[in-house]
């Protein structure tokens, strides 16, 4: 480590730190990067497409996004967490159900699903921090097809979706701590005794993708933040880093950043698997939970510099790349090592039973990234590439193994460095956690946009930075403002997939749908109306449905079309009512008929040339 | 008119409409326009500005989006008529209360306010034709500052929100008719006796923008459909398309087409408002409302080619052009003829009272622009381009006065066609509900974009294409993809406006605002728990909120930062609960605490380096 990285840690980087965000004026990059030779670089003309998907978390606006790589255009929205009429996601029965009593969501890590470490292309796991949940999404047809949640005994699902090398799990750890099991109340000022982390694998059934908890493993009270998963020698382990091993409860911005360094939690998940399977775990609220103090191998902590916040593990699952952000070094770790200090038993004590490794057995080199450094991603070249918050910059650094010479010096390592706008948190390489990256792209995802695009007012937008590293130096190619607030992305190459566009009438097995207007019925049972209606380029059948005022109404909407794009909505009017139903689907809905009055019903996404004529109505007699 | 044209529209049309939608093959267009050499003209470089902002309606997702033009870049989502935890819209008290019992809108056009027939960037108002408002959005903040509605006697607020040149009104007319007033049932058979329709003044505080019912003209139970405002000549006027004339209740696609002409309404709003102050109008709902029959002067009709969609005052005033999208032409009208006629009352009867004004003694003629034209732009330049449905194309032609030779030959006038993918609806040219317009470019807003972008499944988004309309040849440079479902879109220059970025402290009112720790309070009276809060980089006071299980807790939390882009939101873990505060701005969220248990609450909205640390407990006792 250089000596003027010394100096600076030794510095008031932490006061540093709170200011950063102001440093840079508004507009002073303006037309920085004006050479318009570039803008070929990322350009899709009209008719062409996309070559990778980018699907970037939504943070609190609860749902993912998809947009076209190296376009960067928005291409669509895929509901999650939050309500979303556009599609009528949380209007009809199935998806109401799915998101429970819950209206958002704060989505972190999309993870997408593996076989033999690569991405297979069936699923896409996001994760909710808000309200300890975890989503599958089916890239068959882009849907969200269950919520998992909210998981017990965990708290704060930031540490996730971490996906094992064949999507054997998905695993979680919790962010926060609180009194478990869950609903037991213990004042914050015991925080040190009374209160518990966890980290959780997520079972996923190979064949339906569906969800459950398989094991937790108990922690003491850390802030798990990020992880990722092995591979190759690391296969069938885990990791997290954490904040707050001070495990304090109050004024955590100076109180759980007192110590020099945090722990990484190295978990063996098969381990933990086996454990359970032999009977070592004990039930708390239905789920099997793990004691490390008593079910020793599970669980081992690593020490690492200050408030880390990503651990990445590269693509030949060898070297584990971990940044403390309040010191300027990615510590490199080997996992050879780490697996014979595990066999030697080369500790430093434990921590509530959990063992410690000696760091200096494990550790590879620190690397002097620069100011701040957050995550690594892999382009599977042998080159690694560090976010940089506080140099609002991506470091790119040669792995392991390394000469003598470079080893006597780290600093000849960092080869390329790229400015970034502003305070990048994640960043992004396409198939950087698989065993193959496809390298070429890199997205840096950064914080704050301010003053880098026209003034929307004060609820501004993030900035998300298109960098070709297909060369030996990075270059920058585009900017784009994304929706609040995408914490990570995945990128998945296009052909990798191949979505159906439209459901199939053979799979529609709704007992309720209707293909011909001759099946077309409108049911009274006391108060209770039920309609099966069908939906077909330009009319409703019926188009007319008698109600009287406190009936329940349920409709069964079934889209007859057989065509891509020929999508058809049902909105009534003053009802707070619209479900989209896509080519072949059949969806529910139930509401109150509460007043007396007609109320048209009509087609709320546009079908044909005809599409303002299809309505009809919902006749309410007093 | 041609004779091409005259045999297209005796063959079977409407039946060749059905079709369209299948015509072109996915992906048949896929590199068509390989010419990186277009790249250049709507590329932004990273750190460079758009020059205009492109206001678009979302559709039934109830919300406008903002985009950058030339870049096209989606910047930013306005919450209007849906809750978008994003931002916490439609999680804290006030914007809960502003949507009401509604979750969802559908917003079809929106409308910049004018001062003297100009953008003044003051406000831009949207419709939702779902549940019947109006809403205000501030461009000073980019916020929506109020919703109106649901609007009594008036079903279906389509054909809105059109801005009078000076914003006295928001006009307003219904796409839907019911029996009036609303709550009365009467069997749809009765529609064309018990039904009516409904022009509405919708005032604006010139001060405040806040908006009221000024009032309304009963009309016959047409379906209204697109309008436009007058200036110059046509000043205090307005206008509207119709289809069902044939007042039609049931399978509208058939019967609603009968007709070779619908009705245009031809609205004089100022002798409207002249009417209501003369005390002739009638209170039904609370609202004055006018019946056209005893007060004439008020509103006529104009007999229009079959099932008219779009009706488009030009930047002069005089011009009208009104597209019938069964029927291959645009008819354009002279408003100077029009005013003429309505003095020497040159009318084909009436309709219930309304005078039919005779459409040759005010047509200038008939543009054979191409099949299924709906709506027109105007450049400013003497241009108009009209969008063509079935064509999947855009028609650029010459506004009168024209020379004898071209009147002989109105294909002449016919200068250029440009093709869309696929199915064009409205179409946008910055300005050119002006007096002057921008010109350069025009926005084609497609119905379809089945196989243009990378497949995301049946849920696919809508096409949006930038034309450059600077030379006398238009020509495509991009294409973008929109949350579903963009109507209509405005284009506002980006220097007319300089929203703020924070709010400044002096101006927050709020009395339960607390600007220094020493002010924050948790106060308990009975089972209620009021906290004053504050947040600040990296920390909110308090961090610690003691409740019982029952509580209702009122939480005022207040964002001290006086920095653009420095945004701290609060999200309670398993409470459904988010709210995200701006710079100098305080919010006030309710909710219960149901359930014992400790449930951390952090900051959800990226802020610092030490965001992560943001946090604290809600403690619930049993």
């Amino acid at each position: 480590m250089s000596t003027r990285v010394t100096v600076l840690v030794g510095g008031s980087l932490a006061a540093a730190l709170m200011v950063t965000a102001g440093c840079n004026p508004p507009g002073s990059t303006k037309a920085a990067n004006s050479d318009t030779s570039v803008a070929a670089k990322s350009f899709v003309a009209p008719g062409a497409k996309d070559e990778y998907y980018l699907f970037y978390s939504g943070g609190h606006s609860g749902q993912v996004y998809v947009a076209g790589l190296p376009s960067m255009r928005h291409i669509s929205t895929i509901p999650v967490f939050a309500p979303y009429p556009a599609t009528g996601y949380g209007f009809d029965v199935e998806s109401k159900s799915m998101m429970g009593k819950f209206t958002w969501g704060d989505v972190h890590h999309p993870g997408l699903s593996q076989s033999d470490g690569k991405y297979d292309g069936r699923w896409l796991f996001v994760n909710d921090n808000a309200n300890n949940r975890i989503a599958r999404i089916d890239l068959r047809d882009f849907k969200t097809r269950q919520i998992l949640g909210p998981i017990p005994n965990s708290s704060g699902n930031h540490g996730s979706s971490f996906v094992t090398e064949n999507s054997e799990y998905v695993l979680v750890a919790s962010r926060f701590s609180v009194p478990l099991p869950k609903g037991r109340y213990a004042d914050p000022s015991t925080y040190k005794t009374e209160y518990n982390g966890m980290v959780s694998g997520i079972k996923v059934d190979q064949k339906t993708g569906e969800m459950s908890v398989g094991w937790q493993v108990l922690t003491p009270p850390f802030n798990w933040d990020l992880g990722s998963t092995g591979k190759g020698p690391s296969s069938g382990w885990a990791f997290w880093t954490s904040y707050n091993s001070e495990m304090a409860h109050e004024t955590l911005e100076a109180t759980a950043t007192q110590g020099e360094r945090d722990y990484a939690a190295i978990v063996n998940w098969r381990a933990a698997e086996q454990a359970v399977k032999d009977g070592k775990a004990t039930l708390m609220d239905g789920v099997p939970v793990i004691d490390p103090a008593k079910v020793p191998g599970v669980i081992y902590f690593l020490p690492v510099p200050k408030s880390p916040h990503g651990i990445d593990t590269d693509p030949s699952g060898r070297w584990i790349a971990a940044s403390g952000k309040l010191q300027p070094v990615t510590s490199v770790f080997d996992f050879e090592k780490i697996q014979k200090a595990i066999a030697a038993k080369t500790f430093d004590g434990d921590v509530r039973g959990i063992p410690v490794i000696k760091p200096e057995a494990v550790l590879e080199g620190e690397v002097p990234v620069g100011l701040g450094p957050l995550h690594t991603q892999y382009d599977g070249k042998g080159n690694a590439y560090t976010s940089l918050y506080v140099e609002s910059a991506v470091a790119k650094w040669t792995l392991p193994p390394w000469t003598d010479a470079q080893k006597k010096d780290l600093n000849t390592i960092v080869i390329d460095k790229i400015p970034v706008h502003f305070n990048i948190g994640h960043l992004v390489v396409g198939g950087s956690d698989t065993k193959e990256p496809y390298g070429r792209y890199l997205v840096a995802m950064n914080k704050l946009s301010k003053g880098r695009h026209v003034s929307v007012g004060p609820s501004q937008p993030e900035s998300s930075q298109l960098i070709d590293i297909s060369g030996n130096k990075m270059s920058m190619l585009y900017e784009a403002y994304t929706e609040p607030e995408p914490h990570f992305a995945q990128i998945l190459k296009v052909d990798t997939i191949a979505p159906i566009e439209v459901y199939p009438k053979a799979e529609n097995t709704d007992s309720n749908a209707v293909w011909e207007a001759s099946q077309a019925s409108v049911t009274r049972n006391g108060n209770k109306v039920e309609v099966k209606m069908m939906a077909i380029r330009s009319r409703f059948v019926p188009d007319k449905i008698e109600a009287r005022a406190g009936d329940e109404i349920t409709i069964h909407v079934t889209n007859v079309e057989q065509t891509t794009d020929m999508i058809h909505g049902l909105g009534i009017i003053e009802h707070d009512m619209n479900v989209v139903v896509d080519p072949g689907e059949t969806k529910t809905v139930k509401f109150k008929a509460a007043k007396a009055g007609v109320f048209p019903f009509y087609c709320t996404n546009f079908c044909s040339a005809l599409h303002q004529e299809m309505q009809g109505y919902l006749a309410v007699k007093p």
